[in-house]
């Protein structure tokens, strides 16, 4: 402290908060410099979003593949942990926005994290293969590779609950469209696919691509990070947790839990027993 | 519980989880009744978010009013507490989500409430007015009332940044043109207007509508609850705390907290003293 | 900015932070004046709550009664939606923090507020009775009062599942006990009491006190304000929440929502139907 | 479902929310088998920790130690970002519990993840020497291939603040008592004194144990898992979070950012810009 000016302190403070999104005065405020009276009205909020993660402003063509990816993540309905989280939230009297951070939290790793882990196997696919490698053959070494290290499934392919994941072939045709329109280079579905076909050759059943295999393929061809995949999605999600809080708090239901009390859960601990004396001896139990 | 039967509890469990927003079967999933694969590509986000929390679509102008709300409510920088707690946290390890989740939190009452509140101030004149009553009038005895309650500040109302807030007049200018297209009635910008011409009555300065304000009008005049215009606002704001942890992500640094550590803090409390001998007296210290 | 020099400038930062409770400088820690080294081993763990949250540290009686208040609070079984939701949160990937996060968050105004609220309760009586008036008339007067104002439980009395709480009694009995002791003054006690005494007396049948109803009275008895009543309950409840979320873990279940999907939810929203075409129109649905 | 009778279902649904934690029933509860008014005013707080984490109560000496452990987590000032989140989210409108919430969700890996990291370390190295190997070898060959995979810390040793952390003597004393007492085996305190020294022979220079390589001792000499070092952890600063948050309230200050508004942040995007115009070309901009 004492070898720095006060100037000089006050430099690292601000230097300590650094940004290049936003720029803010008084009376002004602009977004990756474009002021925001220039962008209201006349950018779409999928805009807004690829120009806040991104830096620039996307191109029609792509704001509408972004926009098509983040629609059927809003929901999958109660049984998710994301959704059910924020129902019994607001029971419990938080407003919608302490709901939506108790559920977005849950987005985690194994509920949220599908995407963005389904991107990291394409990079890496993409990255053995190399420009003119064979894909299914790095996708089959990549399988077995996540396989052999202990890893029990392939993020973004076969679901617990639909047979086929009916928001993969709609997604799917977008991405083909766009290719055809040059929009996107159609690497990262031909990966996807490769993935599929490898998984096959493995399982010796037919495994398909589920929503967070195409939305993978979809960020990876817009050019997106893999943990923008988890963000992306979590954005989508936010939606169907908000509409779900928000339809359980006109209940009324105060402190929802999992299941109604009638329904016992079941207690596999000890028998009731008695409080043992105090003791100061290292033992287990006192 | 003996009173019902076995299909009664299962009845009951899953009533206890009743929704109308989303019906999911094995490869089938629909959202207020519409295929999830009839809406990918052929609905905007702002549509499905209006589908989520409305149950209906709304028509195209309806849903870029909505848009154009959601744009500019996206950042307001690391000043704001939420943009600050969402950069803090990745750097404690969070991914993504979990940024997200703490400071989605924080858009309470203070922070993030302005615009529910303001919208359920802009009901309050809506309903004392009537159809035929003076506005004005209706807006100067609301915030004299509240005012009178010990409430400090009108919400939606002036800004301690900026002098004119910059986002308020084109947001504004879409709500005018909405209402000359029949979009919308234009009764909630009457109001809005009502309460700054009062506001300017009893403070004797010109006060003027901020983007709390404006969104608060545009939410009123597209038939949204209060609490949703809360919600609104965290979904849009969610945007810019997911890009400004993905930045601070980006840097590397490991547990920031508010100032670097060359800036001492100020401590106010008692100066060094020994721990006290312990004592069964009530008083309050040992 | 101008009118300021750079030295006020880092004033004013270290300010913003001011605090009384911690003073930090290399190689020491004081807390509230003592040094941490004294703390270590000479102070029991709920000394420092209190003097963390009093400023002073507690006689040995007083910390008791503290720390049997917060013993029964720790766990009611996963049908509370804190010991649910932190179960379910760690099947989504979140460590403990996160799980503990995202439960204690629902520990608001309606899962873990009653205590305050019945601390809440029992200062607006101590005020209405003053010294020497009637408890049980100002409780019955304060009981009508808020039902009036349409509040239809009365915090801290009666219980949906235990017909009488078995945590009452045993907490009851040590305020007795410190009251004889002249560790506490018994006023709350006689409050709750009367309470109680009014509620059968309105409700013509008995709602005994519950576990929030006696917390507040040896919380109020401790001088502690409403607020940290919540505050303190929600350190407690911490324990099983996170006792609960490393039960689960190391179930290793993935993505557990709130009963197995073979039980279906209840879908009560439109029957399925096409997407209708886009229109510019200001009608409800487009 | 066709399978399954309604009792299975209800029996499924009960196994979901299987617990060993607490049976609950109508006027009784039991914690581990132990009826929670037995509990009350018997036990300890720290000996509830334990009991719900570990299944059993543990010996008097036993919880002191672990109420030790427990006493210098509570807080480390305003730098740290779980209480600078927390004093900031309470002027954002939320209740000390969403503030807690907010502040122990970032108690992850970096912030608060530092203790189990380093239990783990110690496990490594304890598997690693067996019973009669050189503690130092096996704690230099650790520290090296945790280097040689890119780890720049060794957790639990050296602090960027304290040159010596005023907390690690008095708890090592209070180990070096309890193995006197026959308490615990010494092995992790060794363990840990072992990793002190190889550490500085490869660093050539002395980085003393921390705060966390200490507590980590006490959690693997007591027999915890490494997960719950940072549960334990996330209890004890709970404490500090909850006493900071609530002296924040008191301030009655509104949303309070990271700094004054007057020391501006370095804004480091790009100059002032005009949106371009719309283009359906695949460009990086539209």
């Amino acid at each position: 402290m004492p070898t720095k000016t006060a100037d000089q302190l006050i430099a690292d403070c601000g230097a300590w908060w650094d940004t290049a999104i936003i720029d803010v005065h008084p009376g002004e405020i602009a977004i990756r410099g474009y002021p925001i009276e220039e962008l209201i009205g006349n950018v779409r909020f999928p805009d807004m979003i690829w120009l806040m993660l991104r830096g620039e402003l996307p191109s029609r063509a792509q704001s509408e593949l972004l926009e098509a990816a983040l629609v059927p993540g809003v929901d999958h309905g109660p049984h998710a942990p994301s959704i059910a989280i924020a129902r019994m939230a607001v029971t419990c009297g938080l407003p919608v926005n302490g709901a939506m951070a108790s559920a977005i939290n849950v987005l985690d790793d194994v509920h949220g994290g599908a995407g963005q882990q389904c991107m990291e196997l394409y990079l890496e696919i993409d990255a053995a293969a190399g420009p003119a490698g064979d894909l299914v053959a790095a996708a089959t070494a990549a399988i077995l590779r996540h396989r052999n290290a202990g890893e029990k499934i392939v993020p973004g392919f076969g679901h617990r609950f639909h047979p086929v994941d009916p928001r993969t072939a709609p997604l799917f045709a977008l991405v083909a469209r766009a290719q055809a329109a040059a929009v996107v280079s159609g690497r990262w579905a031909a990966i996807g696919r490769a993935v599929e076909v490898a998984l096959e050759g493995i399982a010796k059943r037919h495994i398909p691509m589920n929503i967070d295999g195409i939305t993978a393929v979809i960020f990876c061809e817009l050019g997106f990070e893999p943990e923008l995949g988890r963000g992306l999605f979590a954005l989508s999600r936010s939606v169907g947790i908000l509409a779900h809080a928000w339809e359980q708090k006109q209940s009324g239901r105060r402190i929802m839990g999992p299941m109604p009390r009638e329904i016992p859960y079941r207690y596999s601990g000890p028998a009731r027993r008695a409080v043992p004396p105090e003791t100061d001896s290292a033992a287990g139990t006192r």
